[in-house]
């Protein structure tokens, strides 16, 4: 997908609402537990049920990975589900890869090519022969790792370097990349104050934004200081939705949950 | 597996290699292609030719996922193999995985119990709270990115954070995190020269160096900058052994380039 395709999703549905499908077998509810694939049929619900208030879908490889070969079986499941029922909709694999250029190449080509997503996210610790080769595809996003929302982002991101933190530092520098045009960068709604100084450096660019909700950050804090005339905001929410419920309700209830969201941010880009 | 049981390993076999099962089925021997499950057909002759040349194995799971869930399969197969028949063996899962808290342990669970792996490398910058999830198993090994073998290490591991490099930091700030005792490191052996100053750092810990042979580096000076009394290091070789020959004799011919390195290592242990 182009990002003028999300564009023009986000404002046809009036929504810039992700939804992290990170599936965590103790918290779907138990009747679930009996069916053949668990984790796609919850994953079913919950794409049935808010399809049409988000634009985009994250599932976590994490949560899939764990389950292992069931758990891939069912992140194919899903993401074949999307592409096929959803087109529109925006996939990002949350799989914070990255290794040496040939083997990024691998991972680049599992999640763009065989599995279909339209966007991964990259850790950048490795710099830039490790992320250029999730770059070089045409029409899919590299979502980088920039300034993140738990408590260990202080650790080494927000570190001094060259008079300024490490993850501007890493902001600038991807920016000098080849086809830099496929990058998006993850950044933390925790920490929403920062989003003016970054918009400084990376002002048009797509972020993918966590921690509103379960974690803490404030949607009106983020999109005051993180907004571009083009939205250039995807936000996620993965546990305050999908856990809303335990019952048999489940999927009504995230669908509620999400429908609260979708309607602040409608009241936002009305303005 | 303890990090005395290795160094015993070590000692026993004299030898501190660690072989890449890294399997791309376009450098594989053709006729492999024709079996039920070629990377594992593959994976299990390196092994059988080879287990008693090395002490650790080292699949980086890019080449899995890239194969999908038949991918997985064999990654499952070729680590059960190696826990059934050579359980002295000590394995790495090398993910470069990294998450925020709950979603690292959803990471840890799937390499260290699920799957059975020894180890896994992480990547650290999320920071602390994405680590230490993986430190919390006991036996178990965490191997922190410090100074990868890549160029793009450059773009920001040397970078000069409050003083002092940006590795660095990294090493200096993990062996302050609950259970460091666990941590070993990966740093490339194309920056044999950085090994003293790291030494200042972590005198004891288990280093994981890839870059021998395909990317340049070399293990003379790795040993004579890295080694420490309890040995301390694993090198790494992939592409340099395993892909020796594409002939029918590949396992041979890998087994071969082994023992050259191996031998080689044998005669290091002796000074």
């Amino acid at each position: 997908m182009t990002t003028q395709q999300l564009i023009s999703e986000i404002k046809r549905k009036k929504s810039f609402l992700c939804i992290g499908l990170d599936v965590d077998l103790n918290k779907i509810p138990k009747y679930l537990l009996e069916k053949e694939d668990p984790i796609f049929a919850f994953n079913k619900a919950i794409i049935d049920a808010t399809h049409h208030l988000c634009v985009a879908y994250k599932p976590n490889t994490a949560f899939y990975e764990a389950y292992g070969i069931k758990g891939w079986q069912a992140l194919e499941k899903t993401i074949n589900y999307l592409n096929k029922n959803h087109p529109e909709i925006y996939t990002i694999a949350d799989a914070k890869r990255g290794d040496i250029g040939n083997t990024s190449s691998m991972y680049a080509k599992a999640f763009f090519e065989d599995l279909g997503f339209d966007s991964v996210t990259v850790a950048p610790y490795m710099g830039k022969d490790s992320v250029e080769p999730f770059l070089a595809f045409q029409d899919k996003h590299t979502i980088l790792l920039a300034l993140t929302s738990n408590k260990g982002a202080f650790d080494f991101q927000t570190k001094i370097v060259d008079g300024t933190e490490l993850y501007k530092e890493v902001l600038k520098t991807s920016k000098t990349w080849e086809n830099s045009r496929n990058l998006m960068y993850v950044v933390g709604a925790t920490k929403a104050e920062y989003l003016a100084e970054i918009r400084n450096i990376i002002p048009d660019s797509f972020l993918l934004v966590p921690g509103v909700g379960a974690q803490g950050g404030n949607l009106q804090d983020v999109c005051k200081y993180g907004m571009t005339k083009n939205i250039g905001l995807l936000i996620n929410s993965s546990r305050g939705i999908i856990y809303a419920s335990q019952d048999e309700n489940f999927a009504e209830a995230a669908a509620k949950k999400a429908e609260e969201l979708q309607g602040q941010m409608k009241q936002i880009l009305q303005f």
